[in-house]
């Protein structure tokens, strides 16, 4: 007798243990989605779904309103912008300082002409030979360019050939640029580092740091020895090659150094070109940087634009990768989940550092500074001249709090 | 005793059920991803990955290789690229008859006003007071106009004020055009439908039908009575109000009618214009035309350009919502999968339907026609020229499968 009823028992436990899992799935789905987001989708029969609605419930395509929005350029005034036969790239955020605006950017003359010609001293890219300039402006679109900021380090330094794609931190009271740097010669297989100047006065001097604070991780190996990046044995890590676009935050105490990677061997991924950002960490501003071990932390994007919204940090994903042209949040600075989609992202924004970044969402892309391009018939791209522009972002009406609001008008 | 056993049966019933659940995870886990799926992904430390490592993972950005690759623009020769105050837009899939390749096309002529001039007669968009017309090429680059095809029906009748977008479908010998059509008067709130004319030869006599195929569902409700596209009690079905780019596939013995639908009161989604596809199915060609359960089959895209690979069907989807600029695959011509990401896509594609569809996943792309824009200084977008162009689709190099080769050389 007793033998039945613990058999009972063991049959009864196996089926709660199953019913248990069924019920929880049901709820969790129930619990989910409600009829409002199913109009918000257009889904008429949530019962009868196509893969696309279950995707777009899934990925959050009906949240995040507050993120939604769209891009906008605007030509400015004064010395930064278009100049034929000159490349300004790559502004920084855009600081204030006794009420002055102050951004700083890549600058070169003359003509690039590629690689391959034999002679190391040509220009290779429009970021080649370039120096770290600087212009300020009162009221944001009238800029006057105020001189050099900071040029190449002494011949067989780490920064003697290139400095460009600045970044500035303000921090105590002392200024902080970051950027990119090439040591000669510069060919398709180059290594890169990152560099840090640092200043009392916005206007300078700069006094450079002797050694970079990032390195590529030059993981790969290399097949063959011809000067090709695509030739490799095996790629490495994301940033084996390239260090580039760095752009420092102060952030939980300490300092959070944000790059793209590029890697050796570069490969198409599912959205074009193999981009990645990492993000190295360190306690003293100065460094030592060490890279996260959770890096990459995205899987797309080109020229980093990221800022501190509330407690986490957010970013805007532009060229390159299946998630190339989306706003995206992350709460600890490492997990990026994506916000929105956006049809056009400016090229290497540099954001407004006085903005009240935690006031909405996009608050912080209000507006600032990003560069276009003017290639030349029968040019290639790289022998096109670059400016500064404006960009502003305006934020979605027609949204669902205003639908509401406009069927109780 | 025989009561400790039976406690003991249950308490590893319960564990054994735990146990199993734990390791069906794990399992799957392991199974799902191979150590060439991290070293595809950058993926340095799969214990420690990052949100946007784990969405790469679970979004596939590591498959579908032969899905990647970059569309170029090419013009062309002849009567149908640019041309001031002509517009000539939405080319059809380009079919070949006697050796002469074939597209219809919108074409209209006069100055457009936009909305609310107070004049019903006046041209309020570039595909208003549109007609149908059609030029032949030998060689795809050079074409020659031959004049319209499908022009206005009856005054009074659904397609009385304009007749645009079409799309071609040979089947048994016949032609069938399918386009949007318009009633008089053309205002922010009409609806649309979609309308077919039969002809024997590519170069007509065109037959229209007495009766639209398809109409928008009118299932939402407008606020008040200003002619507002935006103010609505309800918005309804996502094709509530137009259906739009119709594009007709003979697939698996049925006629399948897809098409863009545009909502009442149209909202921005997390990637801009609220734009999503359904798909209309009949037995016979001429109808009735059934709306699938299963719509919206997508939650971007614009115009539709849309074909048969293999068993199912592919879709590249372009400008707007979350989901823009992918290519897509279905195994059923209604449940979509993401299949790669493309920086730019053509407007309004007509692919060439002598192409072997099923050599590759993407040879339906090897060329076509699609339409350029252009837009005069100091005029809305809809004051200015549309004309039509060449498209190209590069497969990518530097795949997973020329990377081992290169390693093997």
């Amino acid at each position: 007798m007793r033998h039945i009823i613990s058999t009972f028992f063991i049959l009864l436990t196996f089926f709660s243990c199953n019913e248990k899992e069924q019920s929880k799935t049901k709820d969790s789905a129930k619990e989910e989605f409600t009829q409002a987001d199913y109009d918000f989708l257009a889904i008429g029969n949530p019962e009868k779904m196509s893969s696309a609605s279950k995707r777009a419930l899934r990925n959050n395509y009906h949240k995040n309103e507050e993120w939604f929005g769209t891009f906008r350029n605007h030509e400015i005034k004064g010395d930064v912008g278009y100049e034929k036969g000159v490349i300004r790239r790559d502004p920084t955020m855009v600081i204030q300082v006794d009420g002055l605006y102050y951004t700083w950017y890549s600058k070169s003359i003359g003509k690039t002409y590629g690689f391959g010609t034999g002679d190391p001293e040509k220009k290779v890219f429009p970021w080649d030979k370039t120096e770290i300039w600087y212009a300020t402006s009162k009221d944001g679109w009238d800029w006057k360019e105020q001189g050099v900021a900071v040029t190449f380090g002494p011949k067989g330094a780490y920064d003697d050939r290139s400095v460009f794609t600045p970044e500035i931190l303000e921090h105590e009271g002392k200024y902080y640029l970051v950027y990119q740097c090439i040591q000669f010669p510069y060919v398709n297989r180059s290594f890169n580092t990152v560099g840090m100047s640092i200043a009392d006065n916005p206007n300078g001097p700069w006094k450079r740091l002797e050694a970079p604070i990032l390195e590529a991780s030059k993981d790969g190996e290399w097949l063959g020895e011809e000067d090709s990046r695509f030739a490799v044995k095996t790629q490495g890590s994301f940033d084996s090659q390239k260090v580039h676009d760095p752009t420092l935050l102060y952030y939980k105490d300490k300092f959070y150094l944000y790059y793209k990677g590029e890697r050796m061997g570069e490969r198409n991924t599912a959205g074009g070109r193999e981009i990645r950002w990492g993000v190295a960490i360190a306690d003293n501003i100065k460094g030592p940087y060490v890279k996260s071990e959770y890096n990459p932390i995205t899987h797309s994007g080109h020229e980093l634009c990221i800022w501190k919204y509330k407690d986490g940090i957010a970013m805007v994903s532009s060229a390159d990768g299946p998630e190339r042209q989306t706003i995206q949040y992350s709460p600890d600075g490492i997990n990026f989940e994506i916000m929105s989609y956006v049809n056009w992202v400016p090229s290497a924004m540099g954001l407004v550092t006085t903005l009240d970044n935690d006031k909405h969402p996009t608050e912080a892309l209000s507006w600032g500074l990003h560069h276009l391009s003017k290639n030349y018939p029968g040019e290639p791209w790289w022998a096109g001249d670059q400016y500064l522009a404006r960009f502003s972002f305006s934020r979605n009406r027609n949204t669902k709090a205003e639908f509401a609001k406009s069927k109780s008008d």
